[in-house]
C-alpha cells in the first residue's frame, strides 16, 4: 500500500518547482512517487468515455456529470496507490466568479482518503510579484489582499479535509531565495 | 431546478440591505429569487405542528426536536428550489453563551445541498459603529476584537460547509459608502 | 444524559490548570464532571486487549488499529456520558513532523457527538514563555509564529468538528495573571 500525498497551492506559489525538486532528491534515495495531476486524470477519463474533446469542454459539463467524474478519478488514483506512492497535484480551493470552489469535496475525499495534504504557501507579496513577472500563462491579476484571503481559505478547508479523512495537513513555505528549504521540507513529508 | 444561495453575515453587517438591493436589480432583468429566512421557515413548521406558539419557545425545545425541525426545514426549502431560485437568509454561526453554534450543521447541509454560500463581511470597526448607532433592535455589545473573531470563525465553518457539499463560498464586502459595490457583487453571484 | 465537553489547547496554554480550577469551583455548587483524558482512555483499552505494554508503543500501532481504538474510545466515553457529565481532555490537532493531525477525526466525532468544544488559547508569546520556563517536560522549541499558526489551525478544524456534529465552539482565553477569568469562563460553559 503506497502513500497518497496531495499537494496544493495558489497559482504562482511555485508548487510544481517544489514537487519536482523533492522528487529528484528522493529518486537519489531510491524512493519513487508517481506524480498525478488530478485535473488531467479527470480529463483523460472524460475523453476516454467520449464526453469531451478538449479541456475547455470540461467546465461546461453538467454538475452531476462532473461530480461522477471527480469520484471516478479519486477512485482510480486510490487504486494506483495500491502498488505505488502517489503525489496528487490539485487545488485546496479554486477561485471562481461565484466564490471558492473546494478541490476535494466530500465524495472525492471518501474515495481518495489521502495520508497528507501539503499546502505550499508564501507571502502574498511574493506571489503577486511572481504572477506579474510570469508571462508564460495568462492569469487574472488580483491584489495581495485577495491572495492572502485565498491562502487563508485554503488552510480552513484543508482543516475540514483533515477532519473528514484523518489525514495530516502540512504547511510548506516556499520563500524567495529559499527553494532548497521548501524542497527539504517536502522531502521530509514524502520520505 | 432552481439555484440555492445561502446568505450569511454577523448582526449589523447589512446583509438584508444587500439582499434587497440585489433582488431589486435582478427583478429588472427578469431574474426572480424567492427569499426564505431559515429561522422563520423552521418556526412556521413548528407552529403548524402545534409545538410552539411564539419564537421564544423555539429555543426551549429539546435538542433532538430542534434537530428534526432543522432537517425538515432544509428539506422543505430544497423542495421549493425544485421550481424556483431561492435565497436562504441564515447564519454561518450564531454566537451563544456556550460558543459559536453552526447555522448549517451536517444534517441541514445533507438536505439543503446549497450551490453557493455568501459571507457578507466588513471591517469590525464599521460593524461596531453600525450596532451602536442602530437602536431599532436590541443587540448585546461586543468589542471589535470579538466581531473579528466571529467573522473569522464564520469563514472557517463556511469552508467546512463547502467541503461537505461542494458548494462555493463567496465573500462579499459591504463597506461604508460602497453599498452599490456590495449589491453588484451579490448580483454577480445570483445572476 | 450527561453533558460532553471537549477541552483542547496547545501545549503550554495551561489547559489542565483551567480545567482543575473550573471543576473545583463547580464541585462547590454540587455540579460534578468526570474528567477523561482521551489518550489515556485509548491506551487503557489497548493495554486491556494486550496490544501494548506502554504508551510509546501506541504510536507504532498500525493506522487501521489506531483508528479502531480511537473509535472504541469515543464510543466508551459516550457510554459513560449516559449517566455523568464528562470533560474530555484532548487536542484539536497535534503537531507532527508530517503536519497537523486531527484530534477528533470523523470516526471519533460520529461516536462521541460532543455538546461543546472548548479551545483554551492565549497569545503565542505567553505560550512560548511558559514553554521555555517549564522544564518538567521536554518540548520541542518552536517560534511564536509557529504557535500562532497552530492555534489558527485548531480554530479552523474545530469549526469543521462543529459542522459535523452541531456542537458549539467556545474560545476561552487564559492570559497571564488572569487565570480567574479563564476559570470563570470555563465554569460558564460547564454549569
Amino acid at each position: 500500500m503506497g502513500k497518497k500525498v496531495v499537494v496544493t497551492g495558489v497559482p504562482g506559489v511555485g508548487k510544481t518547482t517544489v514537487i519536482t525538486g523533492a522528487m529528484d532528491r528522493l529518486a537519489g534515495e531510491g524512493i519513487v512517487y508517481e506524480p498525478i495531476n488530478f485535473g488531467t486524470f479527470m480529463f483523460e477519463l472524460a475523453r476516454k468515455e467520449g464526453m469531451v474533446a478538449d479541456r475547455d469542454e470540461m467546465r461546461r459539463l453538467d454538475r452531476d456529470v462532473q461530480k461522477r467524474l471527480q469520484r471516478a478519478a479519486a477512485s482510480g488514483i486510490a487504486a494506483i496507490s495500491g502498488d505505488a506512492n502517489v503525489i496528487i497535484d490539485t487545488h485546496s480551493s479554486v477561485k471562481t466568479p461565484v466564490g471558492y470552489l473546494p478541490g476535494l469535496p466530500e465524495w472525492v475525499l471518501r474515495e481518495l482518503m489521502p495520508d497528507v495534504i501539503v499546502l505550499v504557501e508564501t507571502d502574498e507579496d511574493q506571489i503577486l510579484q511572481r504572477r506579474l513577472g510570469d508571462e508564460s500563462r495568462t492569469r487574472d491579476m488580483e491584489g495581495a489582499r485577495s491572495i492572502a484571503e485565498h491562502q487563508q481559505f485554503n488552510r480552513a478547508i484543508a482543516a475540514a479535509y483533515a477532519m473528514y479523512t484523518g489525514c495530516t495537513v502540512k504547511i510548506v513555505r516556499n520563500e524567495n531565495f529559499l527553494l532548497d528549504r521548501a524542497v527539504e521540507d517536502m522531502v521530509d513529508v514524502l520520505r
